[in-house]
């Protein structure tokens, strides 16, 4: 996350403590992917390269951290407020995360690897974090099976911690996440899909993970159930705006600078919220030659069409808004925990998710 | 599994058990899956007819009602010998039976669908049981994503017992799993794969869960770790049998007998014990000729001379030598608890799953 950060010298402390954690939690989960059957490791192997973001993993320790501003309060009620300057109050921050942080960190983003593995092959997408997709370079079997291997390890390692309430907590949401691409799935082609619809969408096959992420990173460093519930609703708003703000990459971003392969969408006949905006917003002309450009297997010059028109249109404005509403009200989650370094990056962050260009 | 058992008659009582038992555990099973998003609930009832055997369950439960003599015993030493008639008995063995039985029934048998529906994308079958498969009715995306849906679920269904131990244990396997279908893929059109290769990957793939379910069914009810092993062993040593046949069939079976697209392991250039042994045993101009049979994109003409050609060697009787040592070693297992009227019926399914034609 930090190349999205803004001014990162300001959070120099923070990201300082992030980055170690975020080493701890790499860690954690190559030592769980650390089998002794050569063809599984180079596979393994391979697919460190999709780290990228670390979104998941960012958002439960800093939520950890956040969140333990209110505990320390709590303990000492007579201390001074947190200041988003003093590294003394980070030190005891810090040490409110622990081993289950970590491996919580480390679950979701195996999780999350799956998704991405399992998508590829959905999207016969052949390029991703500027390097070759898994299916592209050993094929869709391979990629299937290694997307398994990754979700039953991310089990594995949760039940590691020995706390069934997590396990339940992961598995509901892994589930709503697969009904979530279920239902995109069901929706592709489907040109009179509607907001809420869309909204169901994303909210299961993304916000979900990102809000659990928030939630338990808060709760494990032993914020109360309504501090942590907050910090989930935070990180599911965040994670519906940066999941509007993908769909909008995919559709008007550069490919260079995003990195992967783009117009999938389009190409996969999926509607996101810039097109049905845009139906929603257009003459009975506008829609039936928008409909022309997507209904037939669309070309480069169609999508070219399709991105001028909605460059040209309210859409792309009003999902950016859209967007940004989402990241005005995850913020606003925020005010209930006390002020602290952890807060004033988590707010940045949110904010730079939708101005991201990649 | 009941229609495979030799002698029904004999097993009713037990048989009546069971199929009380498999009734409870799949409305286990629906009921974990019962999720109010119409595109998902179609496709979680169509697999409802991949329902097959339900060896996995079966085991689970008979199993536990075989181990449950010895704990009866235990409880109550001066009982006379436990008959393979004796109602009563029956009666009290059942009621060692209880909801994590048929919870972690339902969770193998999600597991076991899970990889069959995935395996029919790897295989690009379009039959299975006798109907489509779903990758065939609904395209490869929704079947790679019915096939998370399901892991997902099992993993969540597992976890609402809140015992960590059993997520553990079902999450090693399905590492283990996943790991051996990896390796398979791996040895694809390797004509030189050996028979402990071979054997790992079975015992990995498939072995590895009918064992599982043994062990737990055993451990459910309270046996001793000891004999719950022992059950485990039975189930991997049956496990591997139940494979070697399947391969068996996959290779000189009748395919409106076997009920799923067959010849799969040669299209897709997987080396089975039967081609294996026959290498070891041919002559060099035999080897030649059959590598030639193998190594183009294989036509029905060749599948029909492979065939033949294993039919006319000791090949296909070794490999069905190595199944019957793996059930006779596998039914030396069960010599370590009581005998049962439960206990004679895994015998003789034990006998019945290398004898079948389906």
């Amino acid at each position: 996350m930090q190349g999205i950060v803004p001014h990162p010298e300001l959070h120099a402390p923070v990201l300082s403590i992030l980055a170690l954690e975020l080493e701890r939690v790499e860690q954690c989960f190559s030592e769980q992917l650390n089998l002794d059957l050569p063809p599984v490791q180079k596979l393994c192997r391979y697919i460190e390269r999709y780290r990228g973001k670390m979104l998941r993993p960012t958002m439960t320790i800093l939520c950890g951290l956040a969140a333990s501003a209110n505990v320390i309060a709590e303990v000492e009620p007579n201390q001074p407020e947190l200041t988003p300057t003093s590294p003394t109050d980070l030190g005891a921050m810090h040490r409110c995360i622990g081993h289950s942080h970590r491996v919580v960190a480390a679950v979701c983003e195996m999780v999350h690897m799956a998704t991405l593995v399992h998508d590829d092959v959905l999207d016969e997408a052949d390029m991703r974090r500027r390097g070759a997709t898994v299916n592209y370079l050993h094929g869709n079997e391979a990629a299937v099976l290694l997307g398994d291997y990754l979700i039953s390890n991310s089990f594995h390692l949760c039940s590691t911690l020995g706390r069934p309430e997590l396990n339940e907590r992961i598995g509901a949401v892994t589930n709503s996440m697969c009904a979530g691409e279920l239902l995109q799935l069901h929706h592709r082609g489907d040109w009179s899909i509607d907001i809420p619809t869309y909204m169901e969408i994303i909210n299961r096959k993304t916000a979900s993970l990102i809000g659990l992420c928030c939630e338990l990173g808060a709760y494990e460093c032993g914020a109360e159930q309504q501090l942590a519930e907050a910090m989930g609703q935070y990180g599911r708003k965040l994670g519906m705006a940066f999941q509007i703000q993908d769909d909008l990459l995919d559709l008007i971003g550069v490919e260079e600078e995003v990195g992967k392969s783009l117009g999938k969408d389009l190409e996969k006949t999926k509607l996101t919220l810039p097109i049905i905006l845009y139906f929603q917003e257009a003459t009975a002309n506008e829609r039936e030659n928008m409909l022309h450009l997507l209904s037939d297997n669309i070309s480069e010059d169609s999508r070219q069409l399709v991105r001028a028109t909605l460059l040209n249109s309210a859409a792309v404005e009003h999902a950016q808004q859209e967007a940004n509403d989402l990241v005005e009200s995850a913020r606003v989650e925020l005010k209930k925990i006390h002020p602290s370094p952890a807060r004033q990056l988590l707010e940045d962050l949110a904010v730079a998710v939708v101005a991201r260009r990649y």
